[in-house]
């Protein structure tokens, strides 16, 4: 049975209960979008935290030392910046990161090793501390502070990610905030995310729930194919909502899965649809799969393909490159088998052209939100992707990053 | 010891003795460069022809073809065509491929075996057999039609790549041509190539003889991370240049293969420099490894990443993300261990950043040329793969393909 889950308007990070954060700017990002550039998440009560990181093997600083962190009963705070991802600093950087933990503890007054931290932006720079120092000094906390937050982490993002669920009549609510929007590939496909629940969540469950909600969301996301020594996603369920305790295999435990997903998938498609330059939501859907692995893989690899994303964005119906992108994923596929449709158009039936209205699929191109969907008509699985299309625009911001 | 090799000036896929090539323009490329979009190749004698092909699982309807007529020992002619890929078009497709060699046959007057075919273009279009047929009417053969060919094979292709070398004081010659410019990945990086020796050749050896060549040419080639449908190989030795059998594990095998590599690096290059919307070509070589799978992914990794190409574009010294895309390579790394240098200017040693002189840095990454060595300092394999920048002139390119 679907449990009861409603959007919250203007749900953000902060909207469980005793969640409260706050930004400021401290000058180390100099292209900050809203003159926040370091943010502070602070739980009332101590907050079971689970946390899944980079598979890329160069990790930051901060993620070195959240992750040893985790999982935790009893996590504060996370403390984090962009501008600077802190990454490729070596033992110095890590030093660095440990300061910046323990300077938001002492302002905040909690355990230093109850706080964790994370990063965006350039890497191989070194943190500026006093800058950082001035700055969490600097740092008002309030219980609608997550817009600010979710401010304070953008960098190549347009428009702040922000969402929250609440479940059942008001049980408990499952909110978070992410940013994308370059170097996202999935092998956790977000540079940072940190979801929050007043839910009281059993350790075990906290961290297979989290899993399970990343493996359908964000590693389901692809922009531009490189992968961030960065990402990081971290939930904390601090109990205050006054629930029982949810246990794996309960009807709680399905309803939070649920509402996690939800906040999960939807910060997953803000994302993507923030990508670099991307001017367009591109979803790839999979049915007939052999196999879950052979959905994920197909999905992952049309919505990856540069030539795909180009296409889409010239609207440009030109389904060959699709098919030549499930015929390198890996997932099985038999060509004379394979359907395809782009916005609801039918373009491929048994692996061969059908004659289409071309202006009609150029119009489902030209949309904000173009889905195409593949029927490979060997089984029963099925996955879906998201990623954006691909525009001089994403030259444009890459080849002027850093300099 | 190094056999002499010299690369003959202007040399091409017809330098060796008894080839010959035409080319003609049918229409079917509506957008030929150099008004052929339609050639030729002939070898005056039957040619031991080994051919390796796409990895991708949707496979065009000419490489079936020329797969299933291969390895052969009486291989007399090579039929291709640019502007229609003739993939994605199943049964009737291959049809059309049998007929295709068949009027090349029958124009040249050799059986229909003895002839290969290849395409190179839109995906998802049948070929239109009438125009194909007048076209190959037109075609005129001769020993210098190598240039010909090489322009009608060409797509978004800027320049025609040939070259051919002679081997120790003339005693045979290794030549070829080839086709880049889009859906190039380490698959058989290249879309077409079609190479050609007067030496009389071991089949068995042929084979490995090739597949080695690739190994380190078209193979560490990478433009988008795109594998094409029609990705094609072709290896004919027409044992013309009335040399001894050479055989596996002898001093002339040796020599043949060195011409062979050299051949093929020279093609492999030239596709990488003149990948869709390049301005520069980027070398990146991969030293002290701790085995040559790894080093291969480091580098064939690190010169694909959409960022490190757009970084380069912009001449931006953005180490960062080099070292980002090691970390998620697959290959073995040690993050405090890693050297690092663009241009010869040494960025990062143990793994962090060294002061360095940005302008001199962003000089070296104006070149026309950049290389990009990175040392993993973890034993002593060692490879080098070859991508171009990341423009958007390729977005513009792949926006507005079929339309």
């Amino acid at each position: 049975m679907e449990a009861e889950i409603e959007f919250i308007p203007g749900g953000t990070v902060t909207s469980a209960k005793g969640f409260q954060a706050g930004a400021t700017f401290t000058g180390i990002n100099k292209k900050a979008k809203h003159n926040l550039d370091l943010g502070i998440l602070f739980s009332e009560a101590p907050s079971a935290t689970v946390g899944l990181f980079t598979a890329n093997k160069i990790k930051a600083a901060p993620v070195a030392l959240s992750q040893e962190r985790l999982p935790s009963k009893s996590v504060k705070a996370v403390v984090v910046n962009s501008g600077c991802a802190n990454a490729g600093t070596g033992e110095p950087g890590l030093g660095d990161a440990v300061s910046m933990a323990a300077l938001a503890a002492e302002k905040i007054g909690v355990p230093p090793e109850s706080v964790l931290v994370a990063s965006t932006g350039v890497i191989g720079q070194r943190l500026n501390l006093e800058l950082l120092r001035a700055g969490i000094e600097q740092v008002t906390l309030s219980s609608d502070g997550g817009h600010a937050l979710a401010q304070a982490i953008m960098t190549t993002d347009t428009v702040s990610k922000e969402v929250a669920v609440r479940v059942r009549r008001g049980e408990f609510i499952v909110g978070g905030v992410a940013k994308g929007s370059g170097m996202i590939h999935p092998q956790l496909g977000t540079l940072l995310s940190f979801l929050t629940t007043d839910a009281k969540v059993d350790m075990d469950f906290l961290g297979m729930a989290l899993r399970n909600a990343v493996d359908i969301s964000f590693n389901m996301v692809s922009i531009d194919g490189d992968t961030s020594p960065n990402d990081t996603v971290l939930l904390m369920a601090n109990g205050l909502a006054g629930n029982g305790l949810i246990r794996q295999r309960t009807k709680a435990a399905a309803a939070f899965q649920q509402a996690l997903n939800q906040v999960c998938i939807y910060l997953a498609k803000a994302i993507a649809r923030d990508g670099e330059g991307a001017s367009k939501l591109i979803e790839v859907a999979v049915s007939g799969a052999s196999s879950k692995a052979s959905a994920r893989l197909a999905a992952r690899t049309v919505v990856s393909s540069s030539l795909v994303k180009a296409a889409v964005h010239g609207s440009d119906p030109n389904w060959g490159r699709i098919i030549a992108a499930l015929g390198r994923s890996g997932a099985r596929v038999v060509e004379s088998k394979i359907g395809l449709s782009i916005g609801g158009i039918r373009l491929v039936e048994g692996g061969i052209a059908l004659p289409f209205d071309k202006k009609k699929a150029v119009l489902a191109l030209n949309d904000g939100e173009v889905s195409i969907s593949i029927n490979l008509n060997l089984g029963r699985a099925g996955a879906t992707a998201w990623g954006c299309d691909l525009s001089s625009e994403y030259v444009a911001i890459n080849s002027e990053y850093t300099t």
